[in-house]
């Protein structure tokens, strides 16, 4: 068991949950990172009590990676960065929680990913995986953008792009649409079968069926072509909305991004920075800040 | 009670089951229209139990309109025209149902509003409602268009055109779209009260906003327009691809059909005539059909 003076150095506990997982780093004041764990959803819109589960179980599993005891969470400093919580009625309910912890302060994901790509200092991030949004925070104002969700919102996210995938084969084999190689990507042999693959589906199922339509594109087909360039001018869009902040610093995070790069245009692509720490790291600087706010005050 | 020599005369059920509500009518092969009943929802895609429920509520209630006595539910030859069931799963799980009824023959609910709309007679027919679709039984053949559902298909209905001015407003609210005036006609005041109030809501939620895009259509709303058209251009191409059948006769039917017709091209609108009879009559005309056929053979 690692000898550290919890009664003298400060605790803090970094919380990144999203819609399929939370991950926790327990992050000592002067120590730096003691220890990680990994849990399950973690989106309180989609589940509130599996999300106060899945925050308890990424800390425990991160206490028990730091080798220290159970008990240490009530003195623990939490940065609780969340999905969902821009709608204030869960950022509230989320706030009500008679939380195991010392102390909890809460945001959203976009923003501990954002303290977390530029390691606390100003600037802008847009995240594309499952879902699409954009985030800033200058000088103390912050700005959201995107993060409306599925099917309404989420343009140009991997969610968005399997979609218009689906869409264009349902068309297709009506002929009401022009030919594509997505149909033979998606194994789907005909209208039928492909609804009931389809049917009351998350968007995680059909953020699966994004790569096909890069490998499509890939392929110089068509419509795959035509829908990453759809979805790639509203990321630039996006992005453009972002910069008028004039953020000193601007970072694409999630899964889709390597892959999503290359459709943006070279004015947004000229200004990406790798982000600098990652957003459970962000959700410890998140708390941090506050803390030393609140102490100080 | 009135009195009808059941044992001679044979008694039909036709059965129109949707997503919200079930239709059932009973009707003496020489006495016509006895009654009818209303029930709740019977798409099996969305409640198995649910549908056999209403199914037999509406059962029951026609054959309590008609004055007649429960005991005559074994006699009934029934014509079961169910939403879904173009899932040959959902199809598959109809027909093994050991159903009250003397004889039960399924279909889609496509089908008994095109035989019901032509008398029993060829034809085609497109339904515009919370879902858009087409069918057309020409000499034999069936073709169905679209049925697809929501959010991956559906286009030019209630639900898509809600869907699409949703998506727009939060644009709109992110200054990524010029400005419209769906917007008030929701009463939506910012980006997160729109998605806390759309967030997981079925196709029949976004249905309802459709006739306010038509009312911002009407008042120049350059939005709604290229909404409506947009939605318009699919239905088109639906009617012009069931005529492709040449059916004899086409007809429009479900709750935004009169709304949308103004939308229409002229060579579509001039090839519409009115429904003649209802589904669950077309349901009755099926059930007929189906059961002449099998005492024939």
């Amino acid at each position: 068991m690692v000898t550290l003076n919890t009664n003298k150095e400060t605790l803090y506990l970094g919380v990144d949950g999203g819609g399929s997982k939370c991950r926790a780093v327990l992050y000592g004041e002067s120590s730096g990172i003691l220890g990680e764990g990994l849990s399950g959803p973690a989106n309180p819109l989609h589940g509130f009590e599996q999300s106060l589960f899945s925050i308890c179980e990424s800390a425990d599993k991160a206490i028990l990676a730091a080798g220290l005891s159970p008990d240490v969470k009530n003195q623990l400093v939490v940065g609780l960065g969340l999905a969902g919580v821009n709608l204030p009625a869960l950022h509230q309910k989320i706030e009500q929680w008679q939380h195991p912890f010392k102390q909890a302060y809460v945001t959203t994901d976009l923003h501990v990913a954002c303290v977390g790509a530029h390691r606390g200092g100003d600037g802008a991030v847009i995240i594309t995986g499952t879902g699409s949004c954009g985030f800033a925070s200058v000088k103390g104002e912050t700005l959201t953008l995107g993060a409306h969700g599925f099917p309404h919102g989420d343009k140009g996210s991997g969610a968005w792009i399997g979609l218009q995938a689906v869409e264009h084969c349902l068309l297709e084999f009506d002929q009401l649409a022009s030919p594509s190689v997505l149909r033979e990507k998606m194994a789907a042999t005909d209208a039928l079968s492909l609804v009931e693959k389809v049917a009351q589906q998350p968007p995680r199922f059909y953020a699966r069926l994004a790569p096909l339509v890069f490998e499509a594109a890939d392929e110089n087909d068509p419509v795959a072509i035509k829908i990453l360039k759809q979805g790639a001018e509203y990321i630039d869009a996006l992005a453009q909305r972002l910069f008028q902040l004039e953020p000193p610093r601007f970072s694409m995070i999630g899964g889709l991004t390597t892959r999503l790069i290359p459709w943006l245009s070279t004015s947004v692509v000229d200004r990406i920075s790798d982000p600098l720490d990652p957003p459970e790291i962000g959700a410890v600087y998140f708390a941090q800040q506050k803390h030393q706010k609140k102490e100080a005050s």
